[in-house]
């Protein structure tokens, strides 16, 4: 199968103007099919303190309302997205951006009240049309993907960047073989926060329980490594978690950085 | 050739709505091949105002400044793209969102400075690419364009969108045979402002200018038709100004209804 490159790009490189702009040239670089999906970073949150709406957060994580909904539809859908695509396209890569409803290529359902907490206009991920994605690839397309996606009843509905790659990821290694690579501004998942070198370079699903239960492992790392795992187990690849500048090193030269997940 | 029907919804309709709701379900009930271009309405200009950003116009058209930019990137490409789309979707019409700079479909160069005026972040077209929105075409999608653009060196424009309805015609109608209906809250073009009913049937090239001479086509609807005898002479087979609401019996009925134009 040809490979395919999943790349989720972190809120903290699209917060930095120049980070991102070198990573969006490292991205236009690379030859190989790939999909971008970029998460949201902090300008929806100044955006929406700007007109006075208050950001909601449990366990890290956005609470969506209406009028959240709408920021994070313009902020993540029009803005990021669309500069994204006119950086890329002076580049000389022929990206399309996309949220989940844009030829219905992600849709999802609403998340249920669990334990007490209504997250709002959130959305799980139901289906990823893998067919339409593929099509649009196949044409010579880089589809770059907002943490976005619609219930099919005419809402649009916030969901995690991460999840977003991950399940993605699941549904075209039906038909790639799919590497899925997070970058954000560290070097890989630290064994000690403190130290930015001390990159764990491979979590097996067995030593991972282990790192948890040690605390090595930050609870905003937990989810990202939960859904790469939930990945690797249904059909993807390789996952790997990496500094952002170190993109065009791991795909191009094949060097071993950042940290590396395995069953 | 087979016929497309390239549809432009003004600002009025998206500002209301249920007159937008109802819009979008005649739209998404049209059998034939059909692309949609949106304008956009209030929402911009009073978000703009929640964040302390003064709209400026000269003769009735924004002057886009950077922070403009940002916002009509934001809502034109995020908040009402993304929300026209989740609607038909949920109406069983496979949209996917577009602006110029996806799939690099619309190429545009920044406004010169013209008499002393600065248009800031405008675009005029340069480049429609009528071969990738024909692939997404006959691939079942149905594009949804909002009046945004890119100058291929990583900047958004802002570009009118009467301008890009009309000149995606003309690029279309090398392929198609291509019928361009521009949809507003009024009948068609009217002989007497102050009676909505007293719709000009037809105007051809010659009596336009006689028109024009007796005052009784008004300012803001002379770009239009401008641009639609434009369109008219480099190949688009019919243009018509119409009643959002008359949409559907016009295409499925071919009732004579609104203003049509001929050479």
């Amino acid at each position: 199968m040809e490979k395919l490159y999943i790349i989720k790009i972190g809120g903290n490189i699209i917060d930095n103007e120049n980070a991102l702009n070198k990573f969006l040239s490292d991205y236009a670089s690379l030859s190989s099919k790939k999909i971008l999906i970029h998460g949201g970073g902090k300008v929806a949150t100044d955006i929406s303190a700007g007109l006075g709406i208050e950001a909601k957060m449990v366990d890290g994580r956005r609470i969506t309302d209406a009028e959240t909904l709408k920021i994070v539809t313009m902020v993540y859908g029009g803005l990021i997205n669309k500069n994204i695509v006119a950086s890329l396209q002076s580049k000389n890569c022929n990206a399309i951006g996309l949220t989940g409803a844009d030829a219905n290529i992600i849709k999802s359902t609403k998340r249920p009240v669990k334990n007490g907490i209504d997250y709002g206009f959130v959305g799980d991920v139901e289906k990823v049309n893998e067919e339409i994605l593929t099509s649009l690839i196949k044409s010579g397309l880089y589809p770059i993907i907002a943490p976005l996606s619609h219930d099919g009843n005419g809402n649009m509905l916030n969901v995690n960047a991460d999840t977003m790659a991950s399940v993605t990821s699941v549904a075209l290694s039906k038909l790639f073989e799919v590497h899925l690579i997070y970058c954000f501004e560290l070097k890989g998942v630290l064994e000690n926060f403190e130290d930015k070198n001390s990159v764990i370079s491979e979590i097996t699903q067995s030593n991972y329980s282990t790192l948890k239960e040690k605390g090595v492992i930050s609870k905003g790392m937990i989810p990202k490594l939960d859904n790469s795992f939930d990945a690797i187990n249904l059909g993807v690849t390789s996952v790997r978690i990496c500094h952002a500048d170190d993109l065009v090193s791991i795909i191009n030269k094949e060097e071993p950085l950042g940290t590396v997940l395995k069953k």
